[in-house]
């Protein structure tokens, strides 16, 4: 048997909401033994966009990344949000360390190449290097991952927030029995998405191939649920998604979906 | 023999100047062995609490750290400087860990207490926890330190550099044979302020006060020099004072002064 690690990715807005942050990173030191949280930015980085007077381009509903734009993400992710992060959960007993991908080479990504649309400075990533996290999980200090990665040249890139947990969680896999917690504002994967009592408790690859045939699933969770099983696929032991604020409950799997 | 452990503080014109950053990380990439660089802001602080109107005031020379103020000096100097000297170290092979003394609770202050003067949230030191950084510097990493520290309540505050570089030099005595190197634009410790070529390259206790008597040294290095010797007499094996552009040198006592 493996021990048991968490990588808990908290959305936006839980992020966004001083009371809801704080009830989330209680439950969240309460986890017993070894975790790591993974946390983007919510609305302070185009607030401060808006503030500078830097325009902020979409493409996609994906926000483009320019030099200024890096500077603000990579000030407001890996400065402000992640260290007031550090220093609540430490205050909570939960001795914490925040990095960014960058860190101890951590996570080394490449800027992404795509035919047609420039992103601008964001980041696929290519390796996880997990020694240094190891030593410190070994140490009982648990570690607070902001989204921002870099290139081989020393160049700061922006990423997704829910692939950097996932492939923490892949790389993870190797030392630890690693489940993966996906937590936002909704309840877990609905059957039909105006009813938040339509969660489904259980999902393994064949129901979620049956409930794709059946389209008894809302199609804008197909994305996520392709990348989950891709993690089960990878030696991710379990991966749940559901509500921040019931994060106790959803380690017990007592709400949420948790996908095997 | 203790292993020797270098600490570097690096001024403010430093970090301002992407070339002499550049050929002051290659330097420090190049020192053999453990080592942790401390950083403070320089002018983008500045310039960024002006970017987005926030008033700078200023106390006898000192900033007072408002709300406003510790998030922008928290973004910047944990943010967007660290983060950048991280990832351009590990581009230069010198593995990297960037923190605040917030993480893994490094440094625990206090906000400070003034008579007649409020500071806002600027802290004084009380504890430095040396365990995560240890983990770190045996697995080779180096370490990056940004000069945010927090209270036991959670609260972050913002600390003096040199404060931060002396009391981690002390506490890492300890474990180590540790120098710790004051870089900055000056080439030393200076008889005579106007000539640059009046170094003094070697300098104890016994010197430091005949000198002081004679008035044969600078007045304002004197404060610099007492919290030298007070490291000196903590257990810290050497103080070297010197340019940051000549950080090889520093180390081999070719230039600079060097404090015992």
């Amino acid at each position: 048997m493996m021990e048991p690690l968490y990588i808990v990715k908290v959305g936006g807005n839980i992020i966004d909401d001083a009371e809801k942050l704080s009830a989330f990173l209680a439950a969240f030191s309460s986890i017993q033994g070894k975790k790591i949280l993974v946390h983007g930015g919510g609305k302070l980085a185009t607030k401060m966009a808006s503030s500078l007077s830097i325009p902020q381009q979409m493409i996609d509903g994906r926000r483009v990344t320019d030099a200024e734009t890096l500077k603000i993400v990579t000030m407001v992710y890996a400065g402000w949000i992640n260290k007031n992060i550090v220093a609540k959960l430490n205050a909570m007993g939960c001795v914490s360390m925040g990095i960014s991908g960058a860190d101890a080479q951590t996570i080394l990504a490449h800027k992404r190449k795509h035919a047609d649309i420039d992103y601008g400075f964001v980041g696929d990533i290519d390796e996880v290097h997990t020694e240094a996290m190891m030593a410190l999980l070994s140490k009982g200090i648990s570690m607070v991952v902001a989204t921002i990665t870099q290139d081989a040249s020393g160049q700061l890139l922006n990423t997704n927030a829910d692939t950097i947990a996932q492939e923490l969680a892949k790389a993870m896999s190797v030392h630890f029995s690693t489940s993966l917690v996906y937590s936002f504002e909704k309840k877990g994967v609905l059957k039909d998405v105006s009813d938040e009592d339509s969660v489904v408790a259980q999902m393994n690859a064949s129901m979620f191939k049956q409930m794709k045939e059946d389209q008894t699933i809302f199609a804008g969770m197909i994305p996520k649920l392709d990348n989950a099983f891709a993690a089960i696929e990878a030696g991710v032991s379990k991966v749940i998604i559901g509500d921040a604020l019931e994060l106790a409950n959803l380690i017990e799997g007592k709400s949420g979906t948790t996908i095997r």
